[in-house]
């Protein structure tokens, strides 16, 4: 395939809407994964080698919103940048960072199911059926995590952008790193502490989402196309209130949206006893009964339907659920009253608002 | 500090031996991996976040014998790199690689001591007491293994060498990290089948050890100078035999060091059932009731210093002892072979062939 045919059949059609841009994209950004694992065999012939990438590749392929690429992509056309491979190829760096990230978080709070399916260390651990099975499969996942984010880094780096471009970028991929690490790691932190005001909830808020899924991939692929510190601010001014109503819309679904769309057992979240800012706030405004019954059922690995019931009820009647809906409502209004004034094309202004709005009234 | 008393500092003295050289880099490594720590304190201010990177700090600076920072200093020198802070930053890159996956292979081994002292994760666990304690450990201790990865490639992309030998590193680099994680894959798939042949156990050993060790990081130094392929090929006709005899020296240390000296209980090994060619051979050569004790007590977690006697004993009685050293021997030979043929400078050679010695010939 010539450079020429690759940018044509990349190229968008005139009069393309911004719904129709980003089903391009996502699908642009799905073969590039899936080229870029064709061309990664495993360096060793061994059948069950072999079957580990298979999963790997299912994994990858097999799922996902693909929100980092497309804000990365939008980060480079509001800067300018036109449709081409090189952007495609940053935006699915940052899908193949994600995806190593999730195959080790879902260790990290033993998850059984991701996207419906079984998470990668359970699958492997089906491999070897037996008293070993538990630790091979978190053995196993722990590498191929690792593996992804590594392949994450190789495709960034191999993306072909002009050299200083894409030494700025990633001077924004190594902060998007270790500000993700740092969220995570204030998560677990978290579960072994006592009650996070909704102040500390909000910082983990932050750098594991907000940073890590919104501004950061803006940024990203603003860098990458040459942006100028301004627009780099108004990424973040924008990603930042946009970020964090997304991470409560999904704190919101994970207690009371359905499991049929989320594609996650709603008592995960429960029982796992996930320190949301909707617990946070509840907390501090229950009765000493409901207050009892929070402590006692939230992260209980032993929660029923009937307990779970419960617990929603309290989030309600404290007002939590009403307070996190008017934290999502003014982080969305300030997001967009940021992207309204921002000095960036009418196309990406367009996709931006389409695709916030995507991730702050969503189901699933 | 300009870059010219950089420079000097660096510099080598006139008339300085092989093993002051490698002092010295040694000492340029550690200062510069404290600098590069130095400057990525945590993004956020949490007092729990600060002590575990104050405990990662301790574990990336204390202790190691930066094999890897050196073989990619001396493959520098033998493509006529001249001593500067590029191949510096460059080898700490390899240093901080592996750290970052030792602390993820000492989770999945469940190692308790690395060094002589806790491993991350029994350091991480043991900072909240109670029931959480070790999955807290472990979650805690994956993420800051793929923090010390992320920041392994950060320093190696910030090095500072010039971009088109940045890049031919970079593809080396890349391969390390695919050929370590299919190495390390076929060792916990070892723990789990039965009987590896002393075949198959080797390719466990070149994966594992002898590209990612040796090989891999005399060609990024090379590659980083701007060698040509001829000499890359030197190194690894080189890299590959030697790489082989450290493992097979350090399984044997596993088996018959003092651990005074290795740092490393001695039962450790033997617990975990560690596939070592060591063991291969003894099993291909055992008699039924010397294959029954192997089978029954190598990876026992319940072996006793009497058991572990007497598995030496089959160990050496099978002639698996004599037979390992005569594998180093000829490895040992066949690089050196490589080595005095090779066309590089005298001083490289030198010091290449004074690390060897070192490898094979150590007691630790």
């Amino acid at each position: 395939m010539t450079v020429e045919s690759d940018q044509a059949s990349i190229g968008r059609t005139a009069g393309e809407t911004a719904e129709e841009t980003a089903q391009r994209i996502r699908a642009l950004i799905d073969r590039r994964l899936a080229g870029f694992l064709d061309e990664h065999a495993a360096p060793v012939a061994d059948p069950e080698v072999a079957t580990a990438y298979r999963l790997l590749r299912r994994f990858i392929l097999g799922g996902g919103k693909r929100v980092r690429p497309l804000l990365c992509y939008w980060g480079w056309r509001g800067a300018g940048g036109e449709d081409c491979e090189q952007i495609i190829s940053a935006g699915s760096a940052l899908e193949l960072c994600h995806a190593g990230l999730l195959i080790h978080d879902d260790i990290m709070d033993s998850s059984d199911l991701r996207r419906g399916r079984p998470t990668m260390h359970r699958s492997l651990a089906g491999l070897h059926p037996g008293m070993a099975a538990r630790s091979f499969g978190q053995a196993a996942a722990i590498l191929l995590g690792t593996l992804t984010l590594a392949w994450s880094d190789e495709l960034l780096s191999g993306s072909g952008v002009e050299p200083s471009r894409l030494k700025a970028a990633r001077v924004l991929f190594d902060r998007l790193r270790t500000e993700v690490i740092a969220g995570q790691y204030l998560d677990i932190l978290a579960q072994v502490r006592d009650l996070p005001t909704v102040e500390q909830a909000l910082t983990v808020v932050r750098y594991k989402t907000a940073k890590y899924t919104v501004e950061r991939p803006l940024q990203i692929g603003g860098a990458l196309a040459g942006a100028d510190p301004s627009l780099l601010d108004v990424y973040s001014r924008f990603g930042i209130p946009l970020g964090e109503a997304f991470q409560l819309r999904d704190d919101v679904l994970g207690m009371f949206g359905d499991p049929a769309e989320t594609g996650k057992p709603v008592l995960d979240d429960l029982r796992e006893g996930k320190h949301t800012i909707l617990i946070a706030h509840a907390l501090q405004h229950a009765s000493p009964s409901q207050a009892l019954h929070l402590r006692t059922w939230h992260g209980n690995a032993e929660l029923t339907e009937e307990q779970a019931a419960a617990l929603r009820q309290i989030v309600i009647d404290t007002g939590a659920l009403a307070h996190v809906e008017i934290m999502i409502d003014e982080r969305a209004r300030e997001a967009l009253h940021v992207l309204r004034s921002a000095a960036i094309d009418a196309e990406a202004k367009a996709g931006l608002a389409m695709l916030a709005d995507g991730l702050i009234h969503r189901t699933r």
